[in-house]
């Protein structure tokens, strides 16, 4: 059996861990107990299962030192980064506490028998189910929020899907320690194996989404990624739905007017949007359309100041530092120019230089138009804001777009362009940065392709809707229905005979 | 270019028509009328969208006598069938607007700016918006209702997406004659080509679905017709949303009490149910079981004599025609024997013999649990309810699963059958019958797959969301936000720092 290793991207060090490859007959038993776990998950009910989310929460900070310990040495992120992120993690499982007390997201309804104009109408409940096993791909970027303890595993876990994370390379014991977290307190309740569970190995990630049990998949990475799980999952007999969340531009534009009048305040806020966590967010502003005049040229002259008192950053791995670095230099082939540059000290381990580029209109290509994963950032200078709108339309769908006016901004324009970006982004963000992505009812972090598969949402409340199927009772006896469908019931908000009822709690 | 032909499968003579197959040019100018349709209905707004189903609906009705009989020389279905089709065509269009009145579909959530553990939360608001243009592949079965006019169409069309039919290549005039009747409506609001538009031929089919600006697609169809779409799909660059309604066996237990009960009951609900419509539904009865008792014998002798007595069926088309009698006749080489064959007089046209054939456990193989479009319905007689546990197992997931009760049967029993149901249906039928699909607010007409891809239904009110995609505004000024997000609204249902309001209309 292979062993699993791990590198600490400080110094580039790899090191064996206790942790083997998944192997086949490992991953039978693990898909084998997932599927029997199913049953307890229901058993629980919503509410149980709310519980279940609290008590997980409650275990992943009971042991924050640690696993902040350990994605630390994997991830060479700073502590409070990671300290924060796993106050995310927590906080998203229990989010997805309050959306099952809530149990609007069932979206149950009860269309009475009644008289149509096709005739005799029957009784019709419906309401939202578990979709089933559900395998998720951690992150490279976010060892917890994104990753065995995050949001696809909370949404997925609150759905009543066991869940089968595919460990990300990277960080392995930062996975196995988080699985633990959360295999205990479902232990605590004397929930069964098969709840949560991991698996190793990129084989192991192929043979689990080709697995019959399991009925969707997740994941948060790259393009390629995306490609080869499609790939896999295609050899299936039945497809199963696979959400990804991929990659992502994030345009923002500067009008003169916000250049005018807070320069400065856009420099230190796009400073810190592109190169925090070393520009290893899905969300990190790839491209910033600054004016060509006074004011755009003080706001990028302020940028460059800070950019070069930066240190070096250090990337998850050898693999992606490769890439950050290839994809700076095709830019510059590209056309764009280095507008400033950190100092680096040269040392083993994934270091980078933050770097601004910069290019004029029309030089902004396909090429640079691009995401490049790490702390580069591309200042695209226009004359006329006229310009931006065909320039727009050739930057690829993005997770967010972002504006900044002033007050000589005129608010035709800002509507243009709030349109234009409207049509290719999930998210509008205005006067402010994409990057830290808000846990809550209304967020939205998807877009179209290559952002995301466009209809749903990996972040917030309704992200739980991947993995949940609809399931309709005809004329069923009330006895057998499951309560939130029995007419008494109000506790939740429910559509009845057409007619929302927010309900009673 | 090629002519279009259409033909009676009462005779089976083929016609030309003067509708030609669509080339690619003819393609590419609807695709850029249908984008920019999208505007225009974007710009109506949810009540005038609403306006305009109700609309189309009335002008569906104002040409019902030409509609219908276009559609019955075209298909060979009843008058009175196909009269309740269209007034089901209409029924959705209405009902979509009901839905856009109510505006919950937009699934409308505020959070205001806040403090939260991972710091001050922005104000965040979401709402769901049309999807872009969709393509949508006519059904066979249903010239109306899950063709051009049918619920893929409205519920689109709600979404506020232009949509791009392809015609199926069976009920080419009666396609062109909706379109006009949808078009006309169109055209007396003063509205722009491309809201609606038809293609012809397969050719056109495949280029439709590959076209950049075509945003997600639609079929009821066959498992062989989704393969193709989704290989064509599978060319682009960027994967869009496909959702299949497809193939299905829809079991029916009958249990022993139930036969006793209401035996010559069931036998008639089972024969009109499997017969009607010449047995081309997605949701016939393929699989009824019944004891292997004198109860069960006396439904299945009451079920012979009704088929003995029919006549014959005529059937959409040749192909449908050729695998409906393969397809029986794989049966009966698979071990099923005939129960009972109704008498046809050979003619020209597309007509078979409604059958039933009989099977007893364990002989039931997965040859014969599979879907037969047409007039055929397989006997399974069980001796034991224990025995069926295994076996509807093997029964491949249906759009419906059914079960009857009489007074001396356990609940228990019928629990547990009810849980192996669910898990492998979309919508479980009590004591009645699948056909008959109630338009609704609580109907889901989905299931895993083959029956359909799992997490989304074709028919009933949440069927829109198919055709819309989340879209979030983090710190918008008011003046920018769609109506349904700005704080006063308060006429739609509304999630607002998590609450759910009803909406005060």
């Amino acid at each position: 059996m292979n062993v699993v290793s791990t590198v600490d991207p400080r110094d580039g060090r790899r090191r064996a861990t206790d942790l083997t490859e998944t192997d086949e007959s490992r991953l039978e038993a693990i898909a084998g107990q997932a599927s029997r776990a199913a049953r307890w998950l229901s058993g629980l009910g919503r509410l149980g299962r709310a519980e279940m989310l609290d008590a997980i929460a409650a275990s992943l900070e009971s042991r924050r030192v640690d696993l902040v310990a350990a994605a630390e040495a994997e991830t060479g992120l700073s502590d409070a980064r990671l300290d924060q992120e796993l106050t995310r993690a927590a906080v998203q499982f229990r989010m997805f506490g309050d959306v099952l007390r809530d149990g609007g997201y069932i979206e149950a309804a009860i269309d009475h028998a009644a008289d149509t104009p096709l005739g005799r109408g029957p009784d019709l409940r419906r309401m939202l189910v578990p979709l089933g096993s559900v395998a998720v791909f951690g992150a490279s970027n976010f060892p917890f929020a994104f990753s065995v303890a995050g949001g696809d595993t909370a949404s997925a876990l609150a759905a009543g899907c066991p869940t089968v994370l595919k460990a990300h390379p990277s960080h392995p014991l930062t996975s196995h320690a988080s699985a633990e977290a959360i295999g205990s307190a479902v232990r605590d309740m004397d929930g069964p194996d098969g709840v949560i569970a991991i698996v190793y190995g990129e084989q192991a990630g192929r043979s689990l989404v080709r697995h019959p049990t399991i009925c969707a998949a997740a994941l948060t990475g790259s393009v390629g990624a995306a490609r080869a799980i499609q790939a896999a999952i295609d050899e299936r007999a039945d497809p199963i739905p696979f959400y990804a969340e991929l990659s992502s531009v994030n345009p923002i534009v500067v009008l003169p007017g916000a250049a005018v009048d807070r320069g400065d305040q856009i420099a230190e806020g796009l400073f810190t949007s592109f190169t925090g966590s070393a520009g290893q967010l899905c969300t990190k502003p790839g491209l910033a359309f600054v004016p060509s005049d006074p004011g755009g040229e003080h706001l990028v002259d302020a940028l460059r100041g800070r950019i070069a008192s930066a240190g070096g950053a250090v990337l998850l791995n050898e693999r992606i530092r490769d890439a950050y670095e290839n994809q700076a230099a095709a830019f510059e082939r590209a056309g764009a120019r280095v507008s400033a540059r950190s100092q680096v000290h040269p040392g083993a381990g994934f270091t980078v230089a933050p770097t601004l580029l910069e290019v004029g209109l029309p030089g902004l290509t396909a090429e640079i138009a691009d995401e490049c994963f790490g702390p580069l950032m591309v200042v695209v200078r226009y004359r006329d804001v006229a310009e931006l709108d065909a320039v727009l339309a050739t930057v690829p769908p993005s997770l967010t777009g972002s504006i900044h006016r002033g007050p000589g901004d005129d608010a035709g324009i800002v509507r243009g362009l709030v349109e234009l970006l409207a049509a290719r982004s999930g998210r509008i963000v205005f006067d402010g940065y994409p990057t830290g992505v808000r846990v809550s009812w209304a967020q939205h972090h998807g877009g179209l392709w290559p952002s995301t598969n466009a209809v749903h949402t990996s972040v917030g409340a309704t992200s739980i809707r991947r993995f949940l199927r609809p399931l309709a009772w005809q004329d069923a006896p009330e006895w057998i229905l499951p309560e939130e469908l029995r007419d008494e019931y109000t506790a939740i908000p429910r559509r009845v005979d057409g007619r929302l009822e927010s309900g009673v709690q």
